[in-house]
């Protein structure tokens, strides 16, 4: 593969060299990951940036339906949008979250939008290298606002949060005993949260729900990255298009002081450092991903967890034997 | 040192045993180590179980003082009662947080009680382990109630919490432009919130404070271990000693609810293997501790943040330099 050329036609927003050049980036095969290295390093220097957008939310909250109204929103304004995905489940469940397009029906054939499913590893560190490297790539393709969804298993919103300059919160209205509730986590990670369905009979439940979580948000210490009034909490409906300009305006708002007061450069920094230290973390316990090593902690945790030996003892045992000291 | 000696000292509840044990427990010397290990396994077979309870609360909002009123209240009840403490910053403050016993001095006078402050660490995971293992041998020597305080420094509430039956958050009543607001991922922690200094003035403001964390908690997803109104948030008054007994026995009843559907078992199994987890994590990564690592992990972590180099070509320099493959 000719990476030159690959690099250029990104840059000259090539939406099938993007593509190919995300299916490089997922490639484990070693070949391709030098390959991946190269156009990674090659597009360093574009100094294009879109607004990464982070989004979570359980299935039933209308994720599908707000990204395609959203979506298909910025693009009317003029923006090039690109929609990636973490759900490192879906290797399991056989379909990634975004592999039905047809759920974003006007986005998808969108000739300013990029709909990328997320790549079908379980392994979460995987993921996220992937799906970094992949808003990388867009950004490099002249993208303006880069989304990336989560369906909230595991560490997956942490993930997301961490490679985005906003993190929205999507949730639906209820009250009461249908009242699921947040993962608990999430709620401290949101920017914005956005109360879907925000229309006919579900409109006041929707007040309601809102109205009590602003109330909440505001129970959380004051963050140096937020200015007065933020994290908020808003109304939409994705389903009549309401709420999602004023949605869009409180984002841009929220970045353009982030901008003006270092925090947006300083959040980027800070999350560069942040997968630095996870990637170095991360190659230092594959240690224990070997046979040996597994077997050996999972003996340890029931024994451990058993009380028949200490958390103490049981460490010194496993490091003598995989520390590699 | 006679171990065995020691062993059966504390068995036989001799609290100036149980003082010299904690300061063999906290000791580096090796010989200390061996010793402190030894203690522990000669200790593990006397089934004595506390109720190991995590309070976390802020500077004034009056922990000293409720720590003096609850633990006296828990002696009256004919209850022995270890306070215990985290505080990773006492080494650099130069004084922990329970250093200064003239702050509960009926508490520290009573027979039944017992009160320890911080070992003097900077280091959380040298801390963590140390009080794990007072913890230990509190519960050893027959305490009914081991009380582990921390004033909220860095990660020392999810370290108390992980080694605690019932996780409480102190908070003082304040609203409006008072509100300092909760550190973000406490809240999630806590079994029960109590709402300290509600009495005289503070009395109104106290109902609304709890009436706004008691809304926030029923928007936090219910976890298994948690019974039909739990977490919740209640008001007391240290000072005045209300609320107190009420406190207690929603503890407790938290308590008998986990012990008959199996969560308290679970959840000290799970923490045992969560220690041991991250024992051997903190082993691996002590891999990073050294001058020449440290130096390479900030130089490049310096590099990354400004963009000069991707977080996956700096992690593999570094792993190579000191991954030890």
């Amino acid at each position: 593969m000719d990476i030159t050329d690959l690099r250029d036609r990104i840059i000259n927003r090539d939406r099938r060299a993007l593509a190919r050049a995300i299916t490089l980036i997922e490639s484990s095969r070693p070949d391709h990951r030098a390959q991946a290295a190269e156009l990674m390093e090659a597009l360093k220097t574009t100094d294009r940036q879109a607004i990464r957008i982070g989004l979570s939310g359980t299935p039933g909250v209308g994720k599908s339906t707000f990204i395609e109204s959203f979506g298909t929103m910025l693009t009317e304004q003029g923006l090039r949008v690109a929609v990636l995905a973490v759900d490192p489940s879906s290797a399991r469940s056989g379909g990634s979250i975004l592999g039905d397009k047809t759920r974003m029906e006007n986005l998808s054939r969108n000739p300013n939008a990029f709909i990328r499913p997320s790549p079908s590893q379980t392994h979460l560190g995987g993921v996220a290298r992937r799906t970094r490297e992949a808003v990388a790539l867009c950004e490099a393709a002249g993208f303006d606002v880069v989304l990336i969804e989560t369906v909230g298993v595991g560490q997956s919103e942490t993930v997301v949060a961490e490679m985005s300059d906003l993190f929205i919160l999507l949730l639906a209205p209820a009250g009461g005993d249908e009242l699921q509730g947040v993962k608990r986590g999430i709620m401290e990670m949101a920017d914005i949260i956005l109360v879907n369905k925000a229309d006919g009979d579900l409109k006041a439940v929707a007040t309601r729900t809102c109205s009590d979580y602003a109330g909440a948000l505001r129970l959380l210490r004051k963050r140096p990255q937020d200015p007065e009034g933020f994290p908020k909490a808003m109304m939409v409906s994705a389903l009549h298009e309401e709420g999602l300009r004023k949605a869009w305006e409180e984002m841009t708002t929220l970045i353009s002081w982030r901008r003006e007061t270092g925090h947006f450069d300083g959040r980027r920094a800070e999350q560069a450092r942040y997968w630095f230290e996870q990637e170095v973390r991360q190659g230092l316990l594959a240690r224990l991903e070997t046979p040996e090593a597994r077997l050996a902690m999972s003996d340890y945790a029931t024994r451990v967890a058993e009380g028949t030996v200490t958390p103490t003892v049981a460490a010194r045992a496993v490091l003598d034997a995989f520390g590699g000291n």
